[in-house]
């Protein structure tokens, strides 16, 4: 029986696991909660102990498998197995992974989408993940970045607006703060409260009831006037961030996923316009925006693949 | 005796030329002014014979050279050597290059840095350099990024100022036209307008006399308000631009090259305080700005180093 690999994508809300096979398909997939409580101090604990009732319930032991990847938020050591900055997580101070091995969560869908999804073939792939925070990841040459610390793909922490919202990550103006879901609904409601026209948004706001970025764009999509000027702000920061990374790296791709993504064109095509408003010359005209295909399968499928690398090339030794 | 390498260093004003051997130190160097006249047609044919003229007189023939490497403002089309949007030097037409393996000029000169100078051994660096037009190179798991349409490293066309100064490019606010050696004086210009206190600068300014940003930095240094607050100015876009390619890459180094560069650490203080503002807080703690070594030097050996790339890994090949 061929050996299989083990994906675990660590959201701050949910954990996603997968066993993949060696050609990134996915055998089976299921997810826990994401307990954040005392520091997440449960969160290794509990990824163990449901890797193993999985395990069981399948019926595989521990030598049907490569290893395993996993994708995580924050800063990730590899020569130490520890990640730090994990702000979402209650990670704020370094935490063993101990045997596993790690990557950043955006970095890991990156490595998802160019193995089996959007990416394909190419050489110069980035990958923006629009979710409760805003990741990324760099693959340059074919091979994932990681930077000197870790710290390579932390693109939704391009200061978008100099002194603007205040970030988690303790900087100010991060596009995490305006493109990822609560971004959408900060600006919502900064917008709403100098809005004097009719909208659905609005009477939402001024209700006091739940707003979610999904509605934004529902609304946007059916003609309300202020969620059209929210999603025009929402694009207007994504579109100039995207043409940052597409002055430095020119990509064939820059993939956009997470659940802001869902909006599908909506958000696409007024990202584009800014992006190539945005951009030089002969990026605007190579570099190609595209929605995510893999959806929330990226992060495990991508994690999983790190096995894969450590296995056979060992590139994470290199460093 | 062992082969040697040429290589061509083409800027806006000057060419600059070398024989290198294959461990990158210089053999000769020599500069021909460049002859942008009638859309750029004499650039080659002049480079070519000052090379023919220089090999007589250094007695060699073309079988002791691997190749010639050669650095360009705009657009490399490796497969069809050719080049375009190089619009300093009139090219504002598809030029054929021929024979000579082309790199964008700032590419050629991060080459040179890593090969030999500030970013020796690290696996990711970013190269920029201020001089007439600002350019950059992108070096990612130790090969240079050349992106999908040779746009990698076009960083001096970052947007740090949203519809802000019209750019050579045809789009607003690029980098280019705040932290070049014109972006330095066209910022005094403006700032003197408004200006009110006593200044050395505005005196110049004001009585139409040439002001070079060379001189803005040193008037800086010698404690001139108005220079200090240019300088000022001029650091904080580019710090936040750099902070952009930081997030993305996490580099080991982003060097700083290019006459603008000579202020030293003038520049670069403020700009690294910057940097560090807008920089996720693991990029900002392992990230480092510096200075370029090689000076001048830089393109010219970069460029000689594409050709023994070429000529030993072909990776010019595998696009």
């Amino acid at each position: 029986m061929a050996k299989k690999l083990i994906g675990i994508d660590l959201g701050g809300t949910t954990t996603k696991f997968a066993f993949i096979d060696t050609k990134g398909n996915i055998l089976a997939k299921w997810r826990i909660p994401t307990d954040i409580s005392e520091h997440g101090s449960h969160i290794v604990p509990n990824m163990i102990k449901s890797i193993s009732d999985q395990m069981r319930k399948e019926d595989y032991n521990t030598e049907d498998f490569f290893g395993i990847g996993m994708g995580t938020p924050g800063a990730v050591d590899r020569e130490k197995g520890t990640v730090v900055g994990a702000y979402n997580l209650g990670w704020d101070i370094v935490q063993p992974v101990g045997a596993t091995i790690s990557a950043n969560l955006a970095n890991s869908a990156a490595l998802g989408e160019y193995w089996k999804g959007a990416g394909d073939t190419a050489q110069d792939v980035v990958f923006i993940t629009l979710g409760t925070g805003v990741g990324g990841g760099v693959i340059a040459n074919g091979k994932l970045v990681h930077g000197i610390n870790g710290g390579a793909g932390e693109v939704g922490h391009i200061t978008v607006v100099p002194n603007g919202y205040q970030c988690t990550c303790g900087k100010r103006g991060c596009l995490e703060q305006y493109a990822s879901a609560t971004g959408v609904v900060h600006i919502a409601k900064d917008m709403a409260q100098t809005f004097t026209g009719k909208s659905r948004i609005k009477e939402l706001i001024d209700g006091d009831e739940d707003l979610t970025s999904k509605m934004v764009f529902f609304l946007a999509d059916n003609g309300d006037i202020l969620a059209n000027q929210i999603v025009d702000r929402v694009c207007s920061y994504l579109g100039l961030a995207l043409s940052h990374i597409g002055n430095t790296l020119n990509p064939e791709n820059i993939i956009i996923g997470g659940g802001v993504s869902n909006a599908g064109n909506t958000l696409l095509q007024p990202t584009t316009r800014y992006f190539q408003e945005n951009a030089f010359p002969s990026v605007r005209d190579s570099t190609k925006l595209k929605l995510a295909q893999l959806g929330n399968d990226a992060g495990v499928i991508g994690a999983a693949s790190l096995a894969l690398q450590f296995r056979n090339n060992q590139p994470f030794a290199a460093k």
